[in-house]
């Protein structure tokens, strides 16, 4: 795990460092996890909890419209601003279950408040899984009640296993960030292989800090770094059900990150390079992905590159093309049109690493080069002021055996 | 051949047969083929012209804002009421060529012109393969000569195998129509087995009557009737940039279709039952397709209807499900909220050929079944009043090895 910031997209800020003891929390927080028996093996069923009465906190959540119950729990019934408790489940999604789904996961908000003497309207909720089938609440009741022995300061890698998946990749990290007040600790915990994923589904990111910050912080925080990590990824266009991220400062190191800082500037740097780099794992972790893409996108109209860099991430033509090293740039041109429907004659240029492959929509005689394991796609559409990013998979044959060839 | 209508979903007019002489135009016309050289081998060059001096015409091109050369020299200087004469290539797509592939695309409307003595304003021009690869006039122009010679009354076949690329299935038919004035023959050309394929693109499709028709006829009833057909297909969510269907109509079976008559009713009969099962062939010919879906959305919204179909018909989740035969539902319900972000608490409604699975956003006990080889799924989203279509193929391996596995 000293080895984190793997992507050239990603910078590692010079006063971040990765902690070489990935499984130690911040000061105030213990985690632990259970096998509880919702999937058939394994651990399932995580716990992270604060013991600051002054932890602050943000959340983010899917924008479907069809909300899990967790979700749905937790939006309504949780002080978003102060959760100091967070369970979490792998192996059932808790959606498209109903009124008894949301009965569920209002008693699985109860017995984790239980479990560490929080309030329950400061425990988050969250599941992870297939969707449309019922979570036996007697199991994580009890599942519950094997967690909290293990309730630990060290215990940050079994809690980033219990929601693990079909991940095939780690994606937790410890940072230690030093601000001009003092060094403040920054874990985060992470899951998601595809957007919603075949048996397990959804991407969860859990981040800790025991820096001292506002609500208000957190909320701005975390904001502005989903915005520029998890909203900015595709594995495959798909949107689930159940995705949530929740950032949680207990205060316990003393260190106050006031508003409009330096340390809020240095603390946000080092956030926004934690998330874009577990965003990035994601993406690379993509379901039988081989490569990853990066595209950017700039126009005159904020709307049309972002349907642009879209269009082209979620492309299964443009996905297999990078898949198989296929230098068939004709593919982006095509997406192009699609996204921008009626606008012709339209003069774009199309970059693959840098070689400008087509030129005002006229085919340059250079060869595009799709055989990198990060592959950068620039693309510029008529006017200025406007630029976008997405990330993406690409498509190989390994996503079509996860998931056709699962049977429920 | 003289099994056509092979789709549970359209049915086949009484008063409309299918010839079992595919080969034989329609009165007045004349098509033929050869080898130009364009492809590495096999017809790739077509040509189908109508002798009759009145002929009338409608042309319905690709939406996207990129558009082949071809395409815009046919939109801008053919009269597209009035078109006598097709040429169309496989092999290249004359796209994302600038300057000298308009220029090669005009030197083809001319020689073609040239074939069959028709004014240059008559001729329609069409190309399919890669993009962003100039097309060599020279090589067309020759094989224009070599198609001359060619040009026979029951050549309909030999064109529609020079326009077909990557497809499996054939997609040519021709129908005898019974009208109340007489009987005409119907006669129609496709290609498709993506929206855009990886060495060949695009879809393609012509058709040819001897029904005097006004050209506000052809217009009005090609309009309608690609709308119900091309419009509602997806392999796999991409816009070609040459997409182009052509009814033309000589007047030669002497038979009048006079507006809001019963002729024109049956007529259009027919025209759409043709359009329709000619575009399911192409989804069923979906690149490495093994199950064909509907996918059919009721609701308040005609936007929303239209989004959820879409968006259900293009998830790589739900086609993956189809292939493996894999009754995961979920994942349909996640597409519904994917397509309808911020609408929750959305009571949606679920039924897998006729089967409630899901019922207010609330998952019944019911299995659905992918298993059978045209996979129905209704779907009903809050209100009243609009309802949609879509047709699709699902998503296995062939797709990607026929897309990841080419190298240009």
């Amino acid at each position: 795990m000293t080895e984190f910031f793997v992507s050239r997209w990603v910078e590692q800020p010079e006063h971040v460092r990765v902690s070489d003891e990935p499984e130690r929390l911040p000061k105030g927080f213990r985690a632990g996890a259970a096998a509880a028996g919702i999937k058939p093996k394994g651990l399932d069923l995580g716990v992270i909890v604060s013991d600051a009465p002054d932890t602050t906190s943000a959340a983010k959540f899917t924008r479907s419209g069809v909300l899990a119950a967790p979700v749905q729990v937790t939006m309504e019934r949780t002080r978003l601003d102060a959760i100091r408790e967070v369970v979490a489940n792998s192996g059932n999604a808790n959606a498209a279950t109903g009124r008894p789904g949301l009965d569920e996961a209002a008693r699985m908000q109860g017995a984790t408040a239980m479990v560490a003497a929080v309030p329950e309207t400061q425990v988050a909720v969250c599941s992870t899984g297939v969707i449309g089938v019922q979570l036996d609440g007697q199991v994580t009741t009890k599942g519950l009640l094997k967690v909290r022995p293990e309730l630990r300061e060290d215990g940050a890698v079994e809690f980033a296993d219990a929601i693990r998946t079909t991940d095939t990749i780690d994606k937790h990290v410890a940072l230690d960030v030093d601000l001009p007040g003092g060094t403040v600790r920054l874990t985060a915990q992470a899951k998601g292989a595809g957007m919603i994923q075949p048996n397990f589904a959804t991407m969860l990111c859990f981040v800790q800090t025991d820096a001292q910050l506002a609500p208000e912080t957190c909320d701005l925080l975390l904001g502005v770094t989903v915005k520029r990590s998890f909203d900015r990824i595709s594995v495959d266009g798909q949107l689930s059900t159940n995705d949530t991220a929740i950032l949680m400062a207990s205060g316990a190191s003393g260190v106050v990150v006031e508003p409009e800082s330096e340390d809020e500037l240095r603390f946000g740097e080092a956030l926004d390079a934690l998330m874009r780099q577990l965003a990035l794992l994601m993406v690379k972790d993509g379901e039988g992905a081989r490569r990853t893409g990066r595209v950017v996108v700039r126009g005159g109209s904020g709307d049309g590159v972002e349907r642009v860099a879209r269009e082209i991430a979620n492309s299964p033509l443009v996905k297999t093309a990078i898949y198989g090293g296929d230098p068939n740039w004709g593919r982006i041109a095509q997406a192009i049109g699609a996204a921008l429907p009626g606008t012709h004659p339209l003069a774009y240029d199309i970059r693959v690493e840098g070689t400008l492959v087509c030129s005002g929509g006229y085919a340059t005689r250079e060869q595009a080069n799709f055989e990198t394991d990060e592959v950068e796609i620039e693309v510029a559409v008529p006017g200025d002021g406007f630029e976008t990013e997405v990330f993406f998979s690409d498509l190989g044959h390994e996503y079509i055996t996860i998931n056709a060839d699962y049977t429920t």
